[in-house]
């Protein structure tokens, strides 16, 4: 059933994370690979992030039964544009952008004729580039696979399988509700913590060192975030802006609503709010989605 | 030089830290302690988080040359006024409130007097109560003293060692800077989180299970801030509040600018933004502020 044949366009750390962890977990799988900047390339090629990186996007899908689209979502179109003329009849086309409906759109148009089937592994760390890539980034993480009404079906399964193999959970859904659930849990928090990171940059009374020193006080959180590449994250915002837009709109009247409680000195709203917040944290803890460990384990501790 | 009799009032997270940290770091010290809750005490004596757990505050303060406030900054004036009988004439109130201006009046208006140097470790995790301490949490923490303009040099320069023998790197500061750099550095970042995390509790569309499935795409660093102690929070916004609200309301604007980019399509104006706020993160991490590695360590990984 698993695809013999692979091609990752694309390798920066999902890319790359996708050619390790094949050959981690399908080692009889023959791997190509292509990126659009030279450096990258080389790079990979030193790492062996796939069997084979070549010089051009349709030399690498030319053999293909399943070929992953891994740039930023503002580039999907452009990549299966690349690979239209060399694409095999038969081959599935995925990709693991973050955002599903604008991606499902631009591969469509792209790859008319062609099987697609969108995919989100919903997997990463604040680094990119060639080096951030390893072979677990996809265990015990869940891959969000979003099939339009007439995907095929033995493709489908199979794409599952492939992303099960490389250790994730998978869960199919609707493209529209995938991209209302991640801007809630992905794409709001990410632009939120960007808007801190920038406020706490540009205070005249407050300097950067300050701010630098003693961000261990929940800042330096933030940052990491805030710290992930910033030609994905521009790309996410602008292909799903509706739904980024409309849970920054709850975000900021929930905001209201408890600034208006500092400002009028009610404790006890206060309290409320921030006690139904912990269950959530232990929820996410107790399946397994991060670690128990206090301030992420960061400190010695005896806990 | 060093303190060599005392009193922890309040054995939380970071009071229990202290206990374990001046048995590792000053044995001969005697440490006295009172919790106002009986299980805590409980605990504590089980931990052995200090020397001895008192039935009362008078009690543990009664021979104390050195007093330290573990409390929720809005108990720190009912703490005061419970030691105030029992306080020895020579000794020194001090206490580990994240906010300054607020404390220090309360336990000047308590203590009349006596002798008292506020200060603040910027130092802790999500976790609270007598199992939360540990002996190592201030290494390489910064324990920010703020002491009035007719401090006695001589208590203040004992009160600086004593944290630098515990571990933290130590500065003095204005009461009033010290709340507007905490105001950004640890009291916003709090108030977002638990924003968030509420925000995304109450969608209707979107369920709490799949906020917590697909909480890795950023969401799950929130929960761990929105997870800490309620009423010590609730404490902080109350007792900072001008400087919390003056800087919520330039992270407003920001978040709107954020908004309006993403509304028009500006994607130059998110990549300008989104570039910037890495730089910090760089200096965090230089600085041994945070953990250098990729999300946390939370994953295995190359990098």
């Amino acid at each position: 059933m698993s695809f013999k044949r692979i091609a990752v366009i694309g390798l920066g750390l999902l890319g790359g994370s996708i050619g390790l962890a094949i050959a981690d977990h399908l080692p009889e799988a023959v791997t190509t690979g292509y990126d659009s900047d030279p450096a990258t390339r080389a790079r990979a090629t030193e790492r062996g992030l796939v069997g084979r990186v070549c010089e051009t996007a349709a030399e690498a899908v030319r053999d293909a039964e399943l070929v992953i689209l891994c740039v930023p979502v503002g580039a999907m179109g452009a990549a299966a544009a690349e690979i239209a003329g060399a694409l095999p009849a038969g081959a599935l086309v995925s990709d693991v952008g973050s955002s599903k409906q604008s991606v499902a759109k631009a591969l469509a148009e792209a790859l008319p004729g062609h099987a697609i089937i969108p995919a989100h592994p919903v997997a990463g760390t604040e680094r990119s580039g060639p080096d951030a890539g390893f072979a677990s980034l996809f265990q015990q993480r869940w891959c969000i696979v979003t099939p339009s009404d007439d995907a095929n079906p033995l493709l489908l399964t199979r794409l599952v399988q492939f992303w099960e193999v490389l250790g994730a959970n998978v869960e199919i859904m609707d493209a529209q509700h995938h991209d209302r659930v991640l801007a809630v849990t992905s794409h709001l928090p990410h632009l939120i913590a960007y808007t801190i990171v920038g406020t706490a940059s540009d205070l005249e009374e407050v300097t950067r060192g300050e701010v630098i020193k003693y961000s261990a006080g929940g800042f330096r959180d933030f940052t990491r975030i805030a710290a992930s590449d910033p030609t994905m994250w521009r790309d996410v915002f602008l292909s799903n802006k509706d739904a980024v837009l409309e849970m920054l709109q709850r975000f900021s009247e929930d905001l209201t609503a408890l600034q208006r409680a500092i400002r009028v000195g009610d404790g006890d709203e206060l309290f409320e709010q921030f006690t139904r917040t912990r269950a959530i944290r232990r929820s996410i803890i107790e399946e397994g989605q991060d670690d128990a460990r206090p301030d992420f384990g960061r400190s010695d501790h005896t806990g």
